[in-house]
């Protein structure tokens, strides 16, 4: 494809407008949606009015007049058309991690004698670590990894919960949601599917997919900014069986009777713990604003014709570069990564060029395609950009090597 | 006292001109900071700079660049003093309500066979809702409530943890942290307090007193804005000994190995479970400046005495309200509450009229005494009025008492 051609497709794009609503910096080809999302426009004022107006002036009133109080499954229910789950299914708290404990440890209380959580070796760390904290707390249970190839065949009468990771951090490999949920049910298993690097970016559809639980974070395609709040999911035919083991006040039925005695509250708000962050929040919401009357599987299927045009530009222009992630569009989500030997230093420069995508160890250059903010153009010339740096040679192994990781 | 005499004090008060760092609405006398504290003045523009040029200009670079992965121990160095800790010893993570959760179950873990936690009955709620949830999932752990006159000799051998409130959130009443630890000591126990109502208001020596754990909350008297971050502490000599139950990835060794198995962090680090909240930790980061350069000592003896004042002048003008606190000024924090039989509609008469407390059923009336941004003459007209409104009987009490709690 030529520059020209590109350009051509950005002007047919019906979602092209979207970008002003982001702030992209000027000369930045940001690929890296995937890790942290584009500050959009309007959260700025949306934040400085929660924290002038509502914080500044209403102080403890806002509580009800602010609405804060509701925040929480205010703000779930507008990620819940993202991920196919009804309004009343979804809560925002917390974060990906401590989420991911509460629903493991709720899935183990239901499950009676099961006492294996089933996931897959490499899925993202925390996923991994928080079940090992769980199997080290709780007696008898254990944490099996199975390569994912063989998860469906390893789901067995012990297995309380199967826990993966739609899309995959690294390689985008992405699940056949209802496939392996199926499986899952047929084993008598429960599914937990952390959509972190999914939704926003590519469909999610739990309900149709029959999925139990879910969790995933509100930093990455949906722009909620750095550490923001994350949510949780569960299937309304488990609300009321299930139950946090992180009892907090505002999870209570009644918090503001403050009784001694703990009494879990109906549907979604018995994953709240603590008091809900409102700044976090209002970014958050904010950030949800960007999805607004957009047409979600249009959207999507730009994205997929971004990674598209990259793997095939990069292809062309760097045939020595290995593609690390599914060749199939369909089998993969919104990033795509290739493995160099040296990808640190790599990274580096195209960032000190402009482009900024990641680096995830041992070798793994990774670039995000969000459709909100990116177009054709940028895509063609990040991939241009990239064969030029490959085929300058211009990195500095030696003095990158010695700074750590790029996060 | 008249308020000639309050305004006096205030001329002599060295810190009248803190009020300046604070804004106080216009008309509003503010006695609620121990629920939520005022806005800093600075508050407003260090969150936008986080929006708009860390998160907007900076992106993911901003992990690095901006301090962000740094933040919750550099700003957890910076809760330290107002506690009696050492730097090292706190760090900012989560709500409250999670980390009682993580300290309670590493005390747990780290005390062999003894299975019981131990508290008072009255405790703030989330404090006793989430020891019920320990107990509810970890096998043989058993919650005793004692009432607190008899809590020292009820330490067995049975007793894993003492968790308390230092200032309790209704009464005021303030227990003696190194007597109570002591007592907690000689019976093979840990100490965890709760320092929520107590924290930048009252002196708090954790390691004078020899004690193990600590959780408090950022958004009352340290003013980090609704639903601040919390922080935790654990004293030196038992941070390599104490495992979190909850192992996100942020508290890992080196988290961005991305490796599969979990290890724990140094210090402080492995308290720390999903991405830290970077827009919430600048707010309390901008909160905690506002004690910059304060005397601590200087300024609790004026919380003190505005507390006495109001104490003195509602007791005078309302001589059949009872004081629901401990007389002795010694024995109580830095707030004071009046038992009403209508207190919820005298509360919301004395919030229309502009003095802001709070409501705590069933009839308790709870002012809150902050000495950054309140002053002799504001406290002095506050009860002033509240003896103006009990006078009057201007209360609708049916009106009010259709419309639920005020938070």
């Amino acid at each position: 494809m030529t520059r020209d051609e590109a350009r051509a497709l950005d002007a047919a794009d019906p979602f092209a407008a979207l970008k002003a609503r982001f702030a992209v910096p000027e000369g930045v080809l940001y690929l890296d949606g995937n890790s942290l999302g584009v500050l959009p426009r309007d959260t700025s004022a949306r934040v400085a009015d929660t924290v002038a107006r509502e914080w500044g002036e209403g102080l403890i009133r806002s509580w009800n007049d602010a609405g804060w109080i509701d925040a929480p499954m205010r703000v779930g229910a507008k990620i819940a058309p993202l991920i196919g789950a009804q309004p009343h299914e979804v809560v925002v708290a917390d974060s990906t991690s401590v989420n991911l404990h509460k629903l493991l440890v709720a899935a183990l209380g239901a499950q009676g004698g099961r006492r294996v959580i089933l996931t897959e070796p490499g899925n993202f760390p925390t996923d991994l670590y928080i079940a090992q904290g769980i199997a080290a707390t709780l007696p008898g249970v254990e944490v099996r990894t199975v390569a994912r190839e063989r998860i469906a065949e390893a789901i067995d009468e012990r297995v309380a919960v199967v826990m993966l990771t739609h899309v995959h951090y690294r390689t985008a490999a992405m699940f056949d949601m209802a496939a392996v949920t199926q499986a899952a049910h047929a084993a008598g298993a429960l599914m937990l599917w952390d959509l972190s690097h999914s939704a926003g970016a590519v469909p999610v559809d739990l309900n149709g997919a029959g999925a139990d639980l879910a969790v995933g974070c509100g930093y990455k395609y949906l722009n909620g900014g750095p550490g923001a709040p994350a949510y949780l999911f569960v299937a309304e035919r488990h609300q009321a069986r299930l139950a946090s083991p992180l009892t907090g006040w505002m999870g209570h039925a009644t918090p503001f009777d403050f009784g001694d005695d703990y009494a879990a509250g109906a549907g979604m708000k018995r994953w709240l713990a603590g008091t809900p962050p409102i700044l976090a929040l209002a970014a958050l919401e904010a950030g949800l604003a960007a999805f607004d009357g957009v047409d979600l599987a249009a959207l999507y299927a730009k994205g997929r014709a971004l990674a598209e045009l990259f793997v095939a530009e990069v292809g062309s222009r760097c045939p020595d570069l290995a593609l690390a992630s599914p060749t199939d569009p369909a089998a993969r989500g919104s990033h795509v990564s290739f493995a160099h030997a040296d990808g640190y230093p790599v990274m580096a420069s195209l960032i000190a060029r402009g482009v900024i995508g990641d680096f995830r160890g041992p070798d793994l250059l990774r670039f995000g395609f969000t459709p909100l903010y990116l177009g054709f153009e940028d895509v063609w010339r990040a991939a241009e950009i990239l064969g030029e740096v490959l085929a300058s040679g211009a990195w500095d192994v030696a003095r990158y090597r010695a700074r750590g990781a790029v996060t």
